[in-house]
């Protein structure tokens, strides 16, 4: 091994070293996590109708495309009598040849050993892996209440009586029913699943294969239907917030103190039922909570982007002192790790046992910071990695999310304690030649 | 809410802050994660004999206790019949109470309804949480090779012809088997309980009740049992290893050149089998790992504990700028946190997932840092928090971990290839008010 091979450069936008030979160049090396997947994986749903597959695939693929796992949602639609499962098959094939896709869920009844041995085969043929997930529930309660949320509903009925409509809809699950073959622990012993009876009261696990699996049957095992609502907040607006200062570990302004008093009263009035409230561990989120009187927990993960060697400066001086990375940084927002800091790809990859636990609780209040806000949001409201960071979450304003059938409501609450603007758009001219008053074109206002 | 209650101070061992009336004390405010367990649980274990139920109890509090929750491993030893359930329930109960147990874990046969139900009685009155852990085995070699490893090696057969062992150790299983009745679906549905198959090829779960059983599950899922070997490196001596610094970003120095070096014909020796190699993000991991000529994958959890503003300090001069954050990590190195840095408890949390991946994976390379390597060796060796900032991990020695029986084999290969030391031991007098050379007694030779 000759001395030269070792020499290293380090990449501009993830400051990943590489040997030098290389370049700056962005191979597989430049990921800022270990690949875990190599060969694509089919999750295919299995179930009768009504019983949530739609819910669980939606919900899974939101969670995998945000901890960065490519992820599509092939949904078979029930009413569309002309799709077929060699059509969706072919669509998976299409996104795991043609657009870098990782796992495609496969969302039907899938309810015959014959339709899982067609998807079997052309795995097989094809060198994917197959995860099965099949949802079981035998209490009418649920089913009758599922149907009436998401399918009665729906356009299809929308002229129809809703009590004719449901005996319409139990009738076509009884359709199903006549032919429907359980996932087999004997029979089907060597495949790999997860059975989730009764809405999660209990689940068997059989042959997990892989790290991504072993994520999936985690997240399904921590995931709730129990109604509640996540309340987001920043932190009041703080003494480096009114300079125009990233970072830092400063307190509130007299303003933000406001805002801490406001979000107390604000939070009152919702008579929230077993509110937990959560900070990180920075003077700003801790000196919010307080101001609510109540018990609090603190979380490291919860800190701001580590903005590294630009801590503690205005986007003036980031430009003066460092305006290729500030270019660099405007073109691939997302994935751009400040020099000793970490980019907002770092943080979803922290915030990741966050999430999980906040999947696990009912009602929680999350007083955080306007980059780790904008990670959760994403997550919740399912938004893509490049919109993810200039996703706006101003201060003094607490956003209300709520699941609703597929997704999140929001609702948002400015509690009329005026503050500065710190959202910076993206700029028209990312290049690294451009002049400085291109590069702070959009920088909000500050003293 | 007045200003004054706004006001915080920041603890000197963990930079947490609280609020200024209660000074620097440390209440439960001052942890650095969230606390999930309110209630203690008992962990109970159910199966026939030699179905690694004391495989599970050990690994489970060791890993329990890495993360940060308190867990003792009860054991009702089969051979002291005197041994009864009262007495370990009583030693449970005091464990909780006295020596804030929070997770104890009952590692006995259990295998009927009337000892569940004793124990299930005995955590009602108390308000614990109970959890059942049961291992079902029905592969014979599987259960003869449990046998011949682990009890007839034992003591207790030491004289004995090992057939002869084998067969009253497999007549003692089946007088447990008459009266064996395992957790049913029906009856047991209110419980809260995982069932193993065949050492993991299945699992059923039910009733998961709070964060700390959806972790144990979690974990149980990823372990196994195929032999295999980690191996921990630290990166080469590099130039700030040389100058008595810490933390930063340098390269290998000469003699970390020849480590590298000597490392890759080292691995070749081994041969071992589909090895992983895993680094940080640190140029001195990568160069060392580049010398290897094999694919290797980057992880930002393995990089090196952040000294915040220590960062490239030597001890002389932290000791001189910051005399009294000196002392006190000297009172306390697991928990002390670097002002703007992490502590070593910060470290723990954040390998969580690489322990986690570490034992869904075979053969693994680690190369690491000093801190780092500590860290997981403690979670391998079953350190205590205490003595883990103190593990020795010299530069330029492999350490090979392979599991054996309830614990790891631990093998240390020095390459021959000279390296400072930058072990600092201990000091005698950890108070702040010592003088400089006190503080510097234990700081290890370097230009």
């Amino acid at each position: 091994m000759s001395a030269e091979h070792l020499a290293l450069t380090q990449t501009l936008l993830l400051k990943i070293w590489v040997p030098w030979a290389s370049g700056s160049s962005n191979q597989r090396r430049g990921s800022s996590r270990p690949q875990f997947t190599n060969s694509p994986t089919i999750i295919v749903m299995v179930g009768l109708p009504a019983r949530g597959k739609t819910y669980i695939s939606k919900k899974l693929t939101r969670y995998l495309n945000w901890i960065g796992v490519p992820t599509q949602d092939n949904q078979e639609a029930m009413k569309i009598h002309r799709a077929c499962t060699s059509n969706a098959l072919k669509d998976i094939a299409n996104y795991f040849a043609k657009e870098q896709g990782q796992v495609a869920v496969f969302d039907a009844t899938n309810t015959t050993q014959e339709k899982r041995g067609v998807i079997i085969s052309f795995a097989k043929e094809r060198g994917y892996k197959v995860f099965f997930i099949e949802s079981i529930c035998d209490d009418p309660e649920i089913i009758e209440a599922n149907i009436m949320e998401l399918k009665v509903s729906s356009p299809d009925y929308e002229d129809c009586d809703k009590e004719e409509a449901l005996e319409d809809f139990l009738k076509r699950i009884e359709c199903y029913k006549s032919t429907y073959v359980s996932l087999d622990e004997e029979k089907d012993r060597h495949l790999s699943y997860i059975k989730i009876f009764n809405v999660g009261s209990r689940y068997l696990v059989n042959r997990v294969q892989d790290h991504i699996q072993s994520r999936i049957v985690y997240y399904l095992m921590n995931i709730h239907v129990t109604p509640r609502s996540i309340y987001l907040s920043r932190h009041g607006e703080s003494e480096l917030n009114l300079l125009g200062r990233i970072g830092g570990d400063s307190s509130l302004s007299s303003q933000g103190k406001r805002y801490a008093s406001a979000l107390s009263t604000f939070i009152r009035n919702q008579a929230i039922k077993d509110l937990k409230v959560w900070t990180s561990h920075m003077k700003r989120t801790i000196q919010t909570a307080e101001a609510l009187g109540v018990p609090y927990e603190q979380w490291k993960a919860l800190n701001e982007i580590d903005a590294g060697v630009c801590e503690e400066m205005t986007y003036e001086e980031i430009q003066e002192n460092y305006p290729e990375e500030f270019a660099i940084r405007d073109q691939d927002k997302y994935r751009y790790r400040y020099p000793k800091g970490e980019s907002y790809e770092d943080m979803v990859h922290r915030l990741e046992p966050v999430i999980m636990e906040l999947e696990r609780q009912e009602n929680v209040l999350v007083i955080c910071h306007q980059a780790i806000m904008r990670c959760l949001l994403a997550y919740f409201l399912d938004k893509p990695a490049d919109e993810l960071p200039y996703l706006k979450c101003p201060l003094h304003t607490v956003l209300k999310l709520t699941p609703v059938a597929y997704g999140c409501k929001l609702e948002s609450f400015y509690l009329n304690v005026k503050a500065v603007n710190t959202h910076r758009d993206k700029p028209t001219n990312v290049d690294v030649t451009r002049r400085p008053e291109e590069a702070l074109q959009t920088v909000p206002e500050h003293v």
